[in-house]
């Protein structure tokens, strides 16, 4: 973060990338990295574990996994059913494990009418949803065994309903009593290279501060009551960051105090809000909402 | 309501109409008619008073109006604006009138994935929501003047969400504190003369068995703790109610309990399951969307 | 047909089914029936072979097969891949067998802002387009092996364009010159029993009359000058249709000149403007969309 | 244009202040200036009269109206009626004014799944359509008098439909003979600053690497046969431009030749496929493609 801007990502990983360049250890974060070479997987653990890494990190306590797949916005059915399969391992491994009367609520977050931050309201619509034939019918209403409730919602933005989501979900979760909530949302990563082929999961929910268009309040155990796990694509990057590395990089003989001075008048308010996002961005979230649905739903049959 | 079947109708006015054919005052139920003949707009209102009334209207105790208007589904902008008005004058009346801190959530209730129950949905993307900025920067943060908090939510149906709407809003009501509830939906007419043309003030909510697709439980004051207004449009007639009126017309010299017979083997299950509407309702619902949000844009900017 | 009104469908199948109840052979006209009872799948083959035959049927000579299987409306992938690939075996067979350079381009007919008559659009948007790439790489720019050069258009309907889909189309193929057209559209059947789980394909194109809104002329080889392919779904029964259905089966003992007496009077104008549709279409066509996109890219990739 | 990348603008007006920076005059382009300064309102009229004009200008000979209202992106309803009147009066000087029988074909230019390049298609939903119903009853069938045809269509883009927009409009033009094309397009600027706040006329249609997606040839009257109108809204920056700007700024005291050399190194490939937007894209295109489809309406109506 420097000067009167701020530059952006919603990713753990990307943080954590500011200290491997300095190659700093930083106390109180883990990391753990696995590369699938045959199929170009590269699944990453931060395990954000003190204050102290938290602090530096600008990230709560808790664990962030990325999976990186160049080839995730390709249109790949067989290839994308593996990705499923991974995502649905690691939901499964951040669900509530204390029993069976799992009841699930998906909010699939962000603006339906701006295609890059559309990616919650599209996952939402592939969903296997159960709660009204589960409290109908119990779990034999259902062809394919016993089954978790899934319920979801997809709560608008602040412009359009006039209400922040953490009202609209706090509200619900009052009154359905789901036991989790997965949120799905667009995120902004600092590396164009990321978008669109990158999938973050986290334990700690979504913060201020994330999805395209920020939060004002968190979604978390803390303002929800119940775990929140985060599902996010980095779908777009902030215009100040591209202006930012390229300058870095032609200014890399400054001084860091230099450098801020440059870059505060190079990134005008106007320019904070504009977002960089790729061409091709509603053929990619159309192939990655599907993904992300099938992953959520492989998770939660088998939950 | 005959058979195993039930002819539906969401209009007070519609069954009120069936003591009319006989000449019948109804007990509890006063009926007051306006007509303006120059723009060809009646304006019915039905006031349900007494528990006797209600039972035999099969409606709740509560004031119902009725603005029917043949040419409110062609598209003159003009005219628009004067139902736009008149529907703004019968909304305030519904209004509580306790005092200044008016806070409006408005409910577009339906599915915006078929057609004739997209009204709802429709509806909301055309209010002026003010709730987030009042809640900032006051009133002053308005251009014109002092102005009511206005928020909303398309809450989606029960397939969708897993959740019944009930719920959804149940949640954000105690969440959003809002003083009153305008509830849009999609309806269900008996005459396929009224669709598309009519629309129903009514400060009793919305009930069991009304919309396009039924709910299992009401958004009235008793629900939800707060008045709710209902404002709809039939779209639909059931398939049902086409075949009965022909087959009424057909046998009308008949015993009714004959018809009954008749009927009953007539209206299939499969049938049930249909709705009939007019060719070009997604035209006359894009216009119509606009009249309602208009009208409640000017009722709560003026109230 | 009676009177002034006129009981619509769009399948062969159901116009040679008035002669059936007769037990009446119709000349110039060959039917050919298959079912495979473990999928609950039944094949109707219909030729009409003569000008006497095209008479009697109310349709043009060519070939009509229908496939009605009355779980293709729920949601089970594994049957949907079946019927894909009879569909696309189908398909294949009406296609042109004069060598390998085939260049087809589909039109998803229809208004995609009415849920019952959005299948053609939505199905355009499922399927493998080509022709592009084929036009500047050459058939080497497709990962799986040669293929045939696919393109698509969703024309838009009159009141929309201003223009006949006849004059769209004859302009794009003049220019773009494919061999062979696939026109997707939705349908009116007579039997609410068909809607959303039969599919009708048809070497004869579309005709004036078809279409949950009518054409004005027809797409064929006379007014197209190249083969033109039908692949309709009826979605849509006309609101006429089940008060007919119904008067019938009360009056079966009239004459038929006296119930067409009848029929006139209650068929009015007014219901000649509306159709009947399922409460689910929305759900039933995103699925039927797909299966009939998948039986397309299925056959032009094979052909 | 720098080493191997293009920095885009689809803005004449921009274009031009190259030179203007340098203080020179460029042969052969005329420029003149109105501002309103009342409702902030600048016109630039760019005339590029010879074949050496064009080159400097990299653009065609003709006219180029620019309209520039920093306001326009605000949902103030009465200055976008006198934007629209403005916009009317423009068009109406392009139009042909060799008699009375003109008919025009407005073609929605871009992608409607992707919102900054929605423009075009969101405009054709709103203009009023006349052809078809000219063409049956006469002028006479029109409420408001004398009408020219109008007709329209949304091609979409290549990636769709596997055809390049010239040959679908070069078929329906052949077949349907309008007398004047006017095509809608979301534009490319160079500065943010001119984002969903500027409107470009002009009489020389649209031009290769013109719109958010290149086409590959352009829409002319060369290639048309018919004179084409184009009218674009800036909604993108390509993301190299504002790179370009950041570095421009730092190294202005840098030989061209070695700041190319920079450039080439900072703008890659992968940022050549990214485009910057504002973040409220889907609320100011909904007011500007009702302003432009108003300005069409007037236009036309009194045309």
């Amino acid at each position: 973060m420097v000067g009167s801007y701020k530059i952006r990502t919603d990713l753990a990983l990307e943080n954590r990338e500011k200290f491997e360049r300095d190659q700093v250890e930083v106390e109180g974060v883990a990391l753990k990295q696995d590369y699938d070479q045959e199929r170009d997987i590269r699944t990453t653990r931060v395990e954000i574990r003190t204050e102290h890494g938290a602090k530096v990190m600008e990230k709560p306590c808790g664990t962030y996994i990325t999976v990186e797949a160049p080839d995730m916005a390709l249109p790949d059915k067989k290839f994308h059913q593996e990705i499923s399969r991974l995502l649905a391992r690691h939901i499964r491994s951040m669900l509530p494990r204390d029993g069976k009367n799992l009841s699930v609520l998906v909010a699939g977050l962000g603006n339906r009418e701006v295609t890059p931050d559309a990616l919650g309201p599209q996952v939402i619509q592939q969903l296997n949803i159960t709660r009204h034939m589960v409290k109908e019918y119990g779990n034999s209403g259902l062809e394919e065994g016993p089954a978790c409730m899934v319920s979801s919602i997809a709560p608008g933005v602040m412009a359009q309903t006039g209400m922040e989501t953490l009202e609209i979900l706090r509200g619900i979760v009052r009154e359905t009593k789901p036991t989790v909530i997965i949120a799905v949302d667009a995120l902004a990563a600092r590396s164009t290279r990321r978008l669109n082929c990158t999938v973050q999961l986290t334990d700690t929910g979504i913060h201020p501060g994330s999805g395209v268009f920020n939060f004002r309040s968190g979604l978390s155990l803390e303002t929800l009551g119940i775990p929140v796990i985060g599902i996010g694509v980095p779908t777009v990057v902030d215009a100040a960051s591209i202006v930012h590395d390229a300058v870095s990089q032609l200014l890399e003989t400054l001084e860091e105090a230099e450098m801020e001075e440059f870059l505060g008048e190079l990134i005008t308010p106007g320019l904070q809000r504009m977002f960089v996002t790729p061409k091709d961005v509603d053929e990619t979230l159309q192939v990655l909402s599907k993904t992300i649905a099938q992953g959520i739903n492989l998770a939660l049959q088998e939950a």
